[in-house]
């Protein structure tokens, strides 16, 4: 009987105020939970994963999702991957043929590709070599745990850095999700909304709802209610007319992979943003940590960009798709040209290009 | 028991090459029918409208849009007013009191106070005055049939003005839908495309989905695969990135109402698409009668703009409105400014402000 990720819908926790992203559950041998993103906010299901293809499925179709998420997600995913296994060259092996799916499952963000290096960089350095299957597994593991730890450091320190760029009575506009849910902590451009309400200052957010998979007006106005940070969400295209009434005074969103020059990939409609921001003179932030930076790369031209399938696009005008020749073009991500940002709000502070802080 | 203005589906028309958008039925004493436009592209529903209040609630359900198109069924809604009436002064005083609901049943475009005020201009005229019922309802049952008629020839006339801005080997992109089930005739927008197809060039058209209501999803992507024209939908949001791809070559909309400076309201997302066009320096059009043009006032922050219901928003996220307290802005149209905009392509050619051709 194939695996089933799914446990049943926790009513509790939809009440609750805490939640998480994902979590390790149990010991070494333990397995990872997952809220199922992809039924927020009317279900709350946690899913519980115990083999890397789990977590590649739930990776592909966004039950997490958020670049932060992912590459976390990606380190523990090589952890359940040795779940049943004893010697180390058994855990080495395993580890080579899942590590390139895990890595590539989705393109864009290059956090998980990070992470899966990362832990495939410490298997094969010398403090690994003559460890045995336990002991391999433990570092490991350890090493899982301390990315997962590494980014709720990063999102608390991103929070400070970028708090004050929210000035009391603004308006503040994001697109698709960077909060609490796109990481394994507070978030990235939220956690920068969420340390400003903490301070004190007052304000609302405009929540892009982020077609088409709605992850403004499904997980991040559902983030926001849960602080009581007023929030209304808009279409994507009626950013532009917020803009033009002078409604809005800041722009902050978060990034799933950063170039040398600081252009920056994000969710499809990020770039219209950042066009209307600098038509009218408005500060534009991106939020992420210096995970998200991808210094092998120049510029953002060289930044994959992840087709999703069509049904995505279609599916909200019904259950078939529609009939005769028509086409439909899903792009994940647009980028944000570097000259359009006004900073990049990181762990060590708003710096800009050529980011020599974080290299 | 209360009417009901659905006829049953028609399957036929689904898969034949004509439809219409409104056609009145009989004689004078005869009914509007209307194709009802929320349940496109998957059904093809006629609704047999017989009263004034059958009218104007498929205008705000949004059964029949488009400003030429609303401008027609406001006229052929007074005519309905009259059906049961043989004597002038009763004729007078139905109007009278039922003119301003159908009036004002949508704020934003122009064409449907324009038509509603010429109809109550004939029936104060002095060519109306001595008229007995019959023959008044007459005189106002031409005056629709002849607004109808000129909205598409009007059609016809954009079609034929502007086809030269659509090269051979380009890529058009449009949001909304400004076709023929947007008027009476052929459309504007899109009567533009068809024209550029019929005179042979071989191009593709870009249809933004323009949440919340799909009207680029669900209408004009079906208007365009039934004339073989090759359509690709995209997500409001992706359009940046088809631009900063170098992917579009000209972008054409419709215009719900135009002000003396040349600034146009349109359905929602359009400013978004202007700023982009001109960001990127494309040629950005508006395709209008001019029955759309109000020289009665000066700009575009003197057109109302409808607020339409929240439900539009949140209902592709689910049956239910999410938890919490979240707010949700719903602004149907915006306006692009007179600056942004390459030309204007009305029944008269291109023109440009003051447009002394067509006052």
């Amino acid at each position: 009987m194939p695996e089933t990720p799914h446990e049943k819908a926790n009513p509790e926790a939809q009440h609750s105020d805490s939640f998480f992203t994902l979590k390790w559950k149990g010991d070494i041998d333990g397995t990872l939970l997952l809220l199922d993103q992809t039924l927020l906010p009317h279900q709350n299901v946690i899913l519980d994963l115990k083999s890397p293809q789990q977590v590649m499925d739930a990776i592909v179709k966004l039950a997490v999702r958020g670049a932060p998420a992912i590459g976390v997600a990606g380190a523990y995913a090589l952890c359940l991957a040795t779940r049943d296994l004893t010697n180390s060259s058994d855990v080495r092996v395993r580890l080579k043929e899942v590590a390139p799916s895990v890595r590539n499952c989705r393109p864009t963000a290059v956090n998980l590709a990070t992470m899966v290096d990362r832990m495939m960089n410490l298997l094969n350095s010398e403090a690994a070599a003559s460890l045995e299957g336990q002991k391999l597994r433990e570092l490991l593991f350890s090493e899982a745990s301390r990315i997962e730890r590494e980014d709720q450091d990063y999102c608390q320190r991103i929070g400070l850095a970028g708090a004050s760029v929210i000035p009391n009575g603004s308006t503040v506009i994001t697109h698709c999700n960077a909060g609490a849910l796109a990481t394994a902590g507070s978030g990235t451009a939220l956690s920068v909304v969420y340390q400003a309400w903490e301070e004190g200052r007052r304000f609302q957010v405009l929540a892009d709802e982020t077609r088409p998979l709605l992850q403004g007006s499904r997980i991040t106005a559902w983030e926001l209610q849960r602080k009581n940070i007023p929030v209304e969400v808009i279409c994507d295209g009626a950013a532009g007319s917020y803009f033009q009434r002078g409604l809005i005074d800041v722009v902050i969103t978060g990034s799933d992979r950063i170039a040398s020059n600081g252009d920056a990939a994000n969710k499809i409609g990020t770039y219209s943003l950042s066009t209307l921001a600098k038509a009218h003179g408005i500060p534009f932030y991106i939020a992420a940590p210096s995970t998200t930076f991808d210094f092998n790369i120049q510029n953002g031209t060289q930044i994959p960009i992840e087709e999703r399938p069509e049904e995505e696009i279609w599916s909200v005008v019904g259950k078939k798709r529609p009939i005769g020749n028509i086409k439909y073009g899903n792009p994940a991500f647009d980028i944000t040209p570097a000259s359009s940002i006004t900073g990049w709000i990181t762990e060590v502070g708003i710096i800009q290009p050529p980011f020599e802080e974080i290299r």
